[in-house]
């Protein structure tokens, strides 16, 4: 459940994109407590110019590598999401050669109510899930 | 005041996909407790590949037509939301000819204060609406 | 911190774009308590049809130049957001000619722990903000 938009500007091959998102679920199936096949991404290429990322002052360099993560989801604890950050910022640098510096990560939170995943239903609150 | 982000796989005519905008904001209407006019909504048609979408282990079979919704909204309850996701379901396959396992809707909570409709004016506090 | 998307529909110069998105972070860094360099944004350009904004009877004129804009934040008060879509209204008419009735803003919540600014680290708990 949850629902990733990922946004980056241009640059990568189809193949590193693909292998970008992949990683992004593999964190989320590892250790932010998705179960399998519970999949759900939304991948936009920007122009160059269009993400606009500085750093807060904490002098952190940004290139036009810079993956922005936007995870929409319901239930996870504070210590999962540190857990969620820095297995991000581990595995996109081991797989995918992006900087850490390069990943920001916003996250907001739903209820159960808020989900349905096919079929008119509220998967969460009909007991299908 | 829902704002949906309606993301879709190209493919669709121009008119197809204005129906499916307009089938979603009669569900709003409708079931949803959307004022007439009340319309705000973002398509985004993306390339191959990047709407990702898979079933949570529900057995769902997805297709390119998938339609991923996000509607940004304050106030429905679970039973309005229900009353939803079943009603985008049933009428979005008899308008627009969408299979039901194709559809999956995000819903996220705000607050009246959240929502400026113009004029630089918060409406939902200021007695505007 | 706040993570803002600005969607608009095509025919902007890219220094109008640019613009724009440069009176939008000074207005949150002037009413909004956005610390220098607290720069997160994202840009969409949509085809003509794409963003469709009504005015729920207002009685709002809505033309191309419609902006739309989505910030997901944590911390402010609702006199904060007040001020915002005030001076967003104002800033926007001076300097790039955006009519009022042409500006929507939406406003989604998060908490200190939903953010992760680089590092892999979520800097509001982790005492690096």
């Amino acid at each position: 459940m949850p629902l990733v938009r990922i946004d980056v500007t241009k640059g990568r091959s189809p193949q590193a994109l693909r292998e970008l998102a992949d990683v992004v679920q593999e964190v989320l199936e590892g250790v932010f407590a998705a179960p399998p096949h519970d999949r759900y991404q939304v991948v936009t290429e920007h122009p160059p110019g269009q993400v606009i990322c500085e750093d807060t002052g904490l002098g952190l360099r940004r290139t036009d590598d810079l993956v922005l993560l936007q995870v929409t989801q319901q239930g996870r604890s504070a210590e999962q999401k540190k857990a969620l950050y820095a297995a991000l910022a581990q595995r996109l640098e081991e797989r995918c050669g992006l900087a850490p510096s390069d990943l920001v990560v916003s996250v907001v939170a739903s209820s159960p109510e808020d989900w349905s995943f096919g079929m008119g239903r509220a998967q969460f609150l009909e007991g299908d899930l």
